[in-house]
C-alpha cells in the first residue's frame, strides 16, 4: 500500500473531482482561445493547474501570454496589458493592474482568481529576459516528471499548507508550489520527503537534481532549479520555516493523524481576551502604527521586518528589555509591536568611552564629558566611563521621538512614518484590524505543539 | 635643573629629615643587635628604609632574620617566631602573629610598624626556598643601582600614592615600592618615567632590565625581576591601575601642580548625603552583608570580587540590569553592593531551547515544556523557545534565595554567607562601617578627573 488510510482519506478530499476539473479546463480553454485570437501573443496555462498538481478548491488560474522576443520590453508591457484588459472585459470582469517584475492583470472570472501575465516566448531558460519567462519552463519540466507522483505532490502541498509554511512570498518565507513538486520528485514520494525532512534535514542541505549547479548559495536550503543552474528555488525559504516543516514531519511520523492535513482556521482575539492576556503577562506593550504604504506585500513586508528590528535594537540600546516584537501589514495600517519587560528607567545612563590606550580619543572623551556628567569620567577595565542624564526615561517617550526615524527603516516605511504615526500602549494597542495579528503574537506555538494535544485526544 | 619648582618643593616635604633618619636607624640597629645576639640567625634591614628610598613619615620597618638553609622549614618557623616574640617583648611591645607564605611577627616599637620575618640566607635568588627569601636580594640590587636616583624614587612613590595606585596588595592592585624603584631606574628618572607612562605605555609592555627573561607573562605590564628571570614584579598590577597611572602622568604634564603629590583624604558619606544621592539617581540599591571571614585581605578581597561578579551575572541572567557593583571588606562585615536599573519584573521569562537541528535535545525540550509553559514551545530563528513562569520577580527575592550560594562564591565567603547574611535595599544599605566605601562607590572619578577642577582653580 503506497498510502496510509489517513493519506487515502485526505486524497479523497483534495483530489480535484471530475466536474471541478472540467470547469477549470473550460475556463482555461476560453481564455487561451482569446489570447490566441490576438495577433501578437499565444496563450499558455502555467502553474499547478497546468501541471495537474492542484488541490481541490484551488481557485488560482495563471494564463501566460507569450510574445515574440523581438517585441520591445515597452511594447510587451503595453500590448500585454491592453490585451489582458480587453479579454477581462469580454468576460464582463474587472481588470486590476498589478506589478511584480513587470505589470500584469489580475481578475476574477467565474469564481477563479486569474492572472493574465505577458512574457517572452524563448527557447532556453538560460536566455530569459524577465523572471516570468522562466515559468513556462517550470511547467514543462514538472509535466514531464510527475507521472505517478501527482497524489504525492497533492499530499505534500496540503501538508505544508496545514503546517503554515506553504508559499514563497515574504510574509510566509515558506515552500513554493514548484519547490514542493521538486522535493517530492527528488525524494520519490510524499512519505520519502517527510522522512528525510524529519531525520536528515539541516541548514546547508543541497539538492541538485540535474547536477548542474554553477554557484554556491548561502540560504539554509538549496534546491537548484532544474531549468536554471544559477537559481536556488528555495531562496526565499527561511531557516525557521524549514525547521517548522521538519518538526511537523517528525510530529506526523510520531502521531499520524488527519490533523496534519487540516487547514487551521485564522484566529482572532477579542478586546476582552486581549486585555486578559495583558493582565496575565504583566508586561508593557507598545505599538507604532502608520498608514500602509501603497505597494505590494513583497515590497512592504521585508521593510517592516527591517524597521521593527531597527527599533527593537534602539529600544535595547536605551535600556528597554524587549521580550517579543513583530510586525504586520494590514489593509489600512501597518503595526510594529513591542512587548517590554520594563517601561520606565532611572534618570542616569552609563556611556562607555574609549580605552585609555587610545590616547587621542580618550582625551577627547575626557574633556567632552568633564563638566556635564552626573558621574565620571571614571576608569573601569582600563576604559573611560561616564554616567550622564538619560534622555528617554520612558518607552513611550522614545517611540515618540526622532530616534524612530533614525532606526534604519525601509524606504516606504520611513516615508509613511514621516507623514505621521501613532504610538499606543497597553490596551490601546488593540484594534479590529490587528485582532488576528495580536492573536498570533501572543498565542505562539510551533506547528506541532499547537496540534499536539489535539492529536492525542482524537 | 633636574627638578621643577613643584618637585623641589615636594622633595623638601618628603625627603626624610636628619633627625628622622637617625631615629629610624637607631631603632633598626637595636633590633639587628637583638637578632644577631641569638645563636641561629643574623639580622638584615630590608625594604625602603634599607634602600634609602623611604618617604618622610613612613613608619614601616622590615627586619629579616636570616637562618642557615640547613635548618628545617618547621624549625625556621618555630625558632623564627619565638625569637621574634622574645625580641618584641624585650622592647615591651605586643607581638601579633601574622601569616603570608609563612608566619611572621608584626608589632609596634617606638612608633614604628615593625615586621620581624624569618627567612633563609641563600647565595642566589634562583635557589630561594620561600618568597620572602627573595627580599634581601631586592634590597641588595636596588642599593647598588639607586645612586643619584633616590629623590626620583621618592617623587615616583609619592606620585603613585597620590594617584591611589601605590601598593601591590589585592585591594589596590597597584605598584609595589620595588616596582616603582625599578621603573625609575629603567627610565633613568622620575620625569622620564612619567613621560613614558603618559605617551608610550599600553598593555603588553615588557621591561627586562637584565635581559634575562625565561618566560612569557600575560599580565598587562611585565617588569622582569632583575634577581629572578622567571618572575614578573608587576604581576599584581591591574590594567585599570596601569591606565590610571598613565592618565595621572598625562594630567601632570598637562597641568603641573603640587596636587599631584598630595595624599587625598579618605572621604565618607553621611546618611543624609547617601539618601540624597539615591533620590537623585532613582536607581535601586541592594546589598548583601555578612560577617568578615577571619583571614587577611589578600585572601578575602579576591574572593569578594569573584563573589560580587558571580552574583552580578546571576542578576543579569534573571533580567535585572546591573548598572554598578562593588565589594568591600570591613573589620566586622563584608558588603557586596549592587545598583540596578529595575527591581521588579513581569511574571514571565523566556527560555531559549536547542536549535531544531539538534534533534535529540530539541525533542526532549519540546516534551519537557509542552504542558508547563505560559507560551510555546514556539520556533524562532530555527530554535525552540518557551516562556515560563518567572521564579524571581523582585531583586530582593532572588538575593534572599539559594541562587546566591550557587553563584560561584569564594570558599571563605561561601562559608560566611552560609552562616547567615542580610539583604538590604535603598536607604537601609547605609551603615557607618560602609560610609567610606559608599562614598567611593557613588562619587566615582578617574584620578585626574577628581583633581582637574582643583588644579584649574589654583
Amino acid at each position: 500500500m503506497k498510502y496510509s488510510d489517513i493519506e487515502n482519506s485526505i486524497l479523497q478530499k483534495i483530489r480535484p473531482k471530475q466536474e471541478e476539473r472540467e470547469r477549470v479546463e473550460s475556463v482555461a480553454l476560453e481564455l487561451l482561445a482569446e489570447v490566441d485570437r490576438s495577433e501578437y501573443a499565444t496563450g499558455m496555462v502555467v502553474g499547478s493547474i497546468a501541471r495537474d498538481t492542484w488541490v481541490s478548491g484551488d481557485r488560482d488560474l495563471d494564463v501566460f501570454m507569450l510574445f515574440d522576443p523581438s517585441v520591445t520590453r515597452e511594447d510587451l508591457e503595453k500590448k500585454g496589458l491592453s490585451l489582458a484588459k480587453e479579454i477581462t472585459e469580454k468576460f464582463g470582469a474587472v481588470p486590476v493592474e498589478k506589478y511584480a517584475e513587470h505589470p500584469y492583470i489580475n481578475t476574477n472570472i467565474k469564481g477563479f482568481d486569474i492572472d493574465l501575465v505577458p512574457c517572452y516566448s524563448i527557447r532556453s531558460a538560460a536566455n530569459i529576459l524577465s523572471a516570468v519567462d522562466r515559468t513556462p519552463f517550470h511547467t514543462r519540466y514538472i509535466k514531464e516528471k510527475v507521472t505517478g507522483l501527482t497524489d504525492d505532490i497533492l499530499l505534500a502541498k496540503r501538508f505544508a499548507k496545514s503546517c503554515g509554511v506553504y508559499g514563497s512570498d515574504h510574509m510566509t518565507e515558506g515552500f513554493a508550489g514548484y519547490l514542493c513538486e521538486l522535493l517530492v520528485y527528488h525524494y520519490g514520494g510524499f512519505k520519502e520527503l517527510i522522512r528525510a525532512a524529519a531525520s536528515e534535514w539541516k541548514p546547508g542541505l543541497i539538492i541538485d537534481i540535474e547536477e548542474h549547479r554553477t554557484k554556491d548559495f548561502d540560504e539554509p536550503l538549496t534546491v537548484v532549479d532544474p531549468v536554471d543552474p544559477g537559481r536556488n528555488v528555495a531562496a526565499s525559504l527561511s531557516a525557521s520555516k524549514m525547521a517548522e516543516f521538519s518538526e511537523y514531519s517528525r510530529g506526523y511520523l510520531e502521531k499520524p493523524s488527519e490533523i496534519f492535513f487540516e487547514l487551521r482556521e485564522k484566529k482572532y482575539l477579542t478586546k476582552e481576551e486581549y486585555k486578559e492576556i495583558l493582565a496575565e503577562r504583566g508586561t508593557y506593550i507598545y505599538s507604532v502604527v502608520f498608514k500602509t504604504p501603497n505597494a505590494i506585500p513583497d515590497i512592504i513586508v521585508p521593510q517592516l521586518r527591517k524597521s521593527v528590528s531597527g527599533i527593537e535594537e534602539m529600544l535595547e540600546r536605551n535600556g528597554f528589555a524587549v521580550n517579543r516584537y513583530s510586525e504586520f501589514m494590514g489593509e489600512e495600517n501597518c503595526i510594529l509591536l513591542f512587548e517590554l519587560l520594563n517601561d520606565n528607567l532611572p534618570g542616569i545612563i552609563k556611556r562607555e568611552g574609549p580605552p585609555l590606550w587610545n590616547r587621542a580619543n580618550a582625551e577627547k572623551f575626557f574633556h567632552k564629558h568633564l563638566d556635564s556628567t552626573s558621574s565620571g569620567p571614571y576608569i573601569e577595565n582600563a576604559r573611560y566611563y561616564v554616567e550622564i542624564e538619560r534622555k528617554y526615561r520612558n518607552a513611550g517617550e522614545i517611540l515618540n521621538s526622532p530616534e524612530v526615524l533614525q532606526s534604519g527603516l525601509g524606504k516606504h516605511v520611513r516615508r509613511s512614518i514621516n507623514n505621521g504615526y501613532d504610538v499606543f500602549s497597553g490596551d490601546a494597542c488593540y484594534s479590529d484590524e490587528f485582532s488576528g495579528f495580536l492573536h498570533d503574537f501572543f498565542r505562539k506555538y510551533s506547528p506541532f505543539a499547537e496540534i499536539y494535544t489535539d492529536v492525542n485526544s482524537r
